[in-house]
């Protein structure tokens, strides 16, 4: 796994902020020649595929501030510090559509934009869901709605771009090959 | 598509670099408090699944300094700026795989990483692909390999974590729904 390495000659520390950090990296490439490397660090985060008893994926609209509008994801969120991906699915699917899982299935993990980030998201999928009573506080800064659809409701948003992400592009397919 | 819209007071350029540009705006959030982003700015991309006459995907191997290990991922790259994406897939496909391909369709598009990051990739099918016989240059800092895989076989490499990236993960989902 480390094919065409490039090695680190220094690292330089732009910025530290709340969610990313940004370095840039003086490297040099396999053929001898040095480059530079800009790369954001973060968490790394979950999200969650949530499934009705009839058959519904729960999704979550909010704004996105990067892209100046609000889409319809799939309830993801990073990870604290030290937390288990695990964990942090049961809290963000708690928080963010204040459903319960009584079963929560790791699927798998990927980095999302391998050519400048290392975010990787943890993916699980959650099932015989319940309503909890008394609904976890959101983060301060976290405003959503719920939206509960079909598959084929889901693949219609895709198509009307508010279903515009690849975690939730992801899921769809997944759920149509593995729950239908 | 302004849902929950976090209104800009203020927004800074931390860093402009080759790749990414950082911005920390100041927003007012929905319910009237303040609240800092933190934005990456990215040009946007393209990615191809190339499929082989008999069936195969074709990926590449690269190291990804951001994940200090390298992954197989289906081509990509970067828009040029005013590029086509179209033309764009087929830059990146011939310099990265050496391949031309008579038919070129396009899937979707996505946001990689919608809490932090404007990238959107535009996602193509690749498919009656012929050897190019003068292969384009490659970005002179830029080294990869071919793999050509089966579905089955890119699953098992999602098992041992050597496909480990959401457009990929998607593609091979795509395939098996739509090509097989």
């Amino acid at each position: 796994m480390k094919k065409f390495e490039e090695k680190t000659v220094h690292s330089t520390e732009i910025y530290k902020g709340k969610v990313v950090t940004l370095t840039v990296d003086d490297v040099i490439l396999p053929n001898g020649k040095p480059s530079k490397r800009e790369i954001i660090h973060h968490p790394g985060a979950v999200a969650i595929i949530p499934i009705t008893k009839d058959g519904k994926i729960v999704f979550v609209e909010q704004y996105r501030k990067a892209l100046e509008r609000s889409i319809v994801e799939i309830p993801a969120g990073k990870l604290e510090p030290g937390e288990e991906p695990a964990v942090c699915a049961r809290r963000e699917l708690e928080e963010e559509t204040g459903y319960g899982a009584k079963e929560l299935t790791y699927i798998q993990s990927f980095y999302t934009s391998p050519g400048f980030a290392n975010e990787i998201i943890h993916l699980f999928v959650a099932e015989d869901l319940y309503k909890i009573e008394e609904k976890r506080e959101s983060d301060e800064d976290e405003f959503v709605s719920i939206i509960e659809a079909t598959v084929e409701e889901a693949e219609e948003m895709v198509k009307t771009q508010q279903i515009y992400d690849a975690k939730t592009a992801f899921s769809i397919l997944w759920v149509k090959l593995n729950k239908m």
